[in-house]
């Protein structure tokens, strides 16, 4: 790789993108990649611990059409001016042209609430939780890059119905632990949670909070996003139940959406050092790859010791590779794709009944007694995790800051400032710092209190903290 | 359900799907359905079991764009003339015009073909086999049934390269492998391998292999099909190798798809009968419920011991039905969802610490110790699963005919008969059999021997042994 993470951030991830073999962008539509064997092995154990966690918590799956008519979609007046402009639309089959354009789904609000209404009747409907696993399609006109924003990507809608406000303000809380549970704890990529300001939230949403992390360039890239959505949807959808009071009422909204081949660039970046991935023990399509050093006189013995060991290592996901290739170039290669635990074995290793383990985070080699395998396999990649969490914490940690002037600004991590509101009156502060230093607010934090400055901007009485970055 | 499954399928079908809770066909696309959680948990166990089985076998994930642009499309002749009707159209994105449609993929070779042009260089490349797990849009002018024809379906779809013919021709013979594996063995669905003649195979291939398996109705219906390509594709989208003696050469192709909305269809009917589905252990949401019995006074003790239970059979899909239904009711819902045990907990056998077990497939009662749970439940899921798959192949074989004059056919299942050709000299007399009997010719089988008499049509010598049904 050669290429510093941290200096050339955006060199960096074009160039492990292509060396780990993990997306093609010569595909012929623009913004539309093909996602290579590597990555989907990763992306596929992502999708299996978020969608377990999901159900943990009572969302069931469904599957719903991918193709939308175009009169679900402008049934809610600011979703539609929110999405329309993005859709890709289908309007002939076979060789005829359609009655009505049907949108490839921007996300499927549309879609599946029109199924609610003929779902929910009675208050035993409720809650209704279902999620499902699919690709939306954006005509995106921002610059796209592989992960972080294509034109077609991979997620886990959630779309949950309540009886009430307060459960459904509740969902937005669980939301929230689902993503430290799922993106903090087992991916270890760390974020805040922020409610978006008004001006920014999803179309037809009464709030919207997304988990933001950090590039290594100090910029902001939104990761999973609960939305309150409040009544606005079911009215537009009519989505109603007959109350214990025996009236009818519409049904209280949420959504959630975790956006599965965007998270993988997270951790493509987050974790990844110049060498190339450092994929998390619990992700990696490969947790050990072992090598094998030999001479020619050596070569039945040492090749038997590695088959033996990865035999019993089977329950996780192992290979020896026999590859005519030299030891220095495996390690390299290895190296590069992000294997967490590396495992040699050379001559002298048979003959003590040892052999020797690297560590992919840290480089550190350690020689082990054969007895111990399994145990220091499943201590030293349970630590690899711990060690890759605390030190993506330790870095996010380091790229928070705060100022109360203009000129305490700065560009390269969040920056927490007194700001005059975060409702539609904010908005002109907001688009002075956008214009003027290419600064985002990112939102709000639950548990910040009022402040007692003034708004970095405008100088009027400061009403919350923000947070500032610059953004993907 | 109250509907004989062999007298009026089609009915019995429609009803189960709606009383089951596994399909929604209120969407408001024509064609287009909603698939409920009850049946997208056992679709996603059945693409597990698939995905493991082609991991095992050498294939690779990968996630290719759903759309197509035009131009990739029309490269292989047969295959524009096949699939171009079929296909949605995007024309539209955003407020543009596009300068190209983009179809929504119907099959996906010109996608990854296109890929595989860039991807394969030289021998070491070789054999690349890839798959991926993908949704396909057709815009079917045959009639919609849910799971069976949809215009929108789930598959899982494979595609290998090889530098020699006989590498692909093999493949061939090992994904009819697979197929036995995993429709036969672990879905327990009989089916026969045919190869199509020559009329009826896949657009752009030299022969199509399709497992048939047949509806209770004595219908056939095709489930996974390998089709071998030869150098048709390669040719087309220039996916050429260097061989050993420095001579370039094209590929030699195969794809296989199995269709894994439609395999349920088969296991819906295939295995249920008039209470309801019956799902095999390995497939069911919920393998084992469990239904407490009690009056008031014995609720407790009761539910303590139900949940007892639960907690020692967790490594199940297992749930105590708390609800306030009676048992009898729930009784009759288990069965119609199709859960393969159930265990029934009332007073008496708290305190004899017992408990009795129902089977879902032959309603056979039993009453067992309670040490004895973990091993019960294992052995009769999995005898469960035996049986099933017995009773269906003991039905299939009832269902297989074989007829040597026009008054011997049969509409109820395979009838084996002498042919002239399943080269394109047989399809007038195949046109013939569709025309006036609607039996279709589905094909011949490897292992049948060219047969003495004469074609059952046209009296001509008889050069193969087909067979005829009806279809889906």
């Amino acid at each position: 790789m050669n290429i510093s993470k941290e200096e050339n951030f955006s060199e960096w991830y074009n160039e492990i993108i292509k060396e780990a073999d993990l997306c093609d962008l010569r595909y012929g539509i623009k913004g539309f990649v093909v996602i290579r064997p590597w990555a989907v092995k990763t992306i596929n154990l992502m999708f299996s611990f978020y969608e377990r966690m999901l159900e943990e918590y009572g969302h069931k799956p469904a599957i719903f059409p991918s193709l939308i008519p175009e009169h679900y979609l402008t049934k809610e007046s600011e979703h539609v001016e929110g999405f329309v402009p993005e859709c890709f639309w289908v309007t002939e089959a076979g060789q005829h042209q359609l009655k009505e354009r049907y949108a490839l789904r921007p996300t499927s609000e549309t879609a599946i609430y029109s199924m609610y209404n003929l779902w929910i009747k009675g208050k035993k409907d409720l809650p209704l939780k279902i999620y499902q696993r699919a690709q939306v399609w954006r005509y995106e006109t921002k610059a796209t890059k592989p992960f972080i924003r294509t034109r077609e990507f991979y997620w886990l809608e959630a779309h949950n119905c309540f009886a009430s406000k307060e459960e459904a303000e509740r969902q937005v809380l669980e939301d929230m632990e689902i993503t430290q549970k799922v993106v903090g704890d087992i991916f270890g990529i760390p974020f805040i949670f922020f409610k978006r300001p008004q001006w920014d939230k999803f179309a037809g949403a009464v709030n919207t909070y997304t988990a933001d992390t950090l590039m290594p360039d100090g910029r902001a890239l939104q990761l999973p996003s609960t939305h309150l959505l409040g009544q606005n949807f079911s009215r537009a959808f009519d989505v109603k139940f007959m109350d214990e009071d025996g009236k009818e009422r519409f049904v209280w909204q949420t959504c959630y959406g975790p956006g599965i081949s965007r998270i993988y660039a997270a951790l493509i970046a987050v974790h990844g050092d110049n060498k190339g991935l450092i994929l998390p023990f619990s992700l990696a399509p490969l947790q050990v790859v072992i090598v094998p050093i030999f001479k020619e006189e050596s070569k039945e013995a040492v090749l038997r010791r590695c088959d033996e060991v990865a035999e019993r290592l089977k329950g996780w996901r192992v290979c020896v590779d026999k590859s005519e290739r030299t030891p220095g170039y495996k390690f390299n290669y290895w190296e590069l794709k992000g294997v967490p635990l590396r495992i040699e074995i050379g001559p002298r290793d048979v003959a003590a009944n040892s052999f020797v383990l690297v560590r992919r985070d840290s480089g550190e080699k350690s020689s082990h007694s054969l007895e111990s395998l399994e145990e220091v396999v499943r201590r030293e990649g349970e630590a690899l995790d711990q060690r890759l969490k605390k030190r993506a914490q330790e870095w996010f940690a380091s790229r928070l800051f705060s100022a109360t002037s203009l000129d305490q600004l700065r560009f390269d991590g969040f920056v927490k400032v007194p700001f005059c509101s975060d409702t539609l009156e904010g908005k002109e502060c907001a688009e002075f710092l956008k214009e003027k230093y290419h600064l985002h607010v990112r939102g709000t934090v639950l548990k910040d209190k009022k402040p007692d400055g003034t708004c970095i901007v405008c100088g009027k009485s400061a009403g919350v903290y923000v947070y500032l970055s610059r953004q993907y």
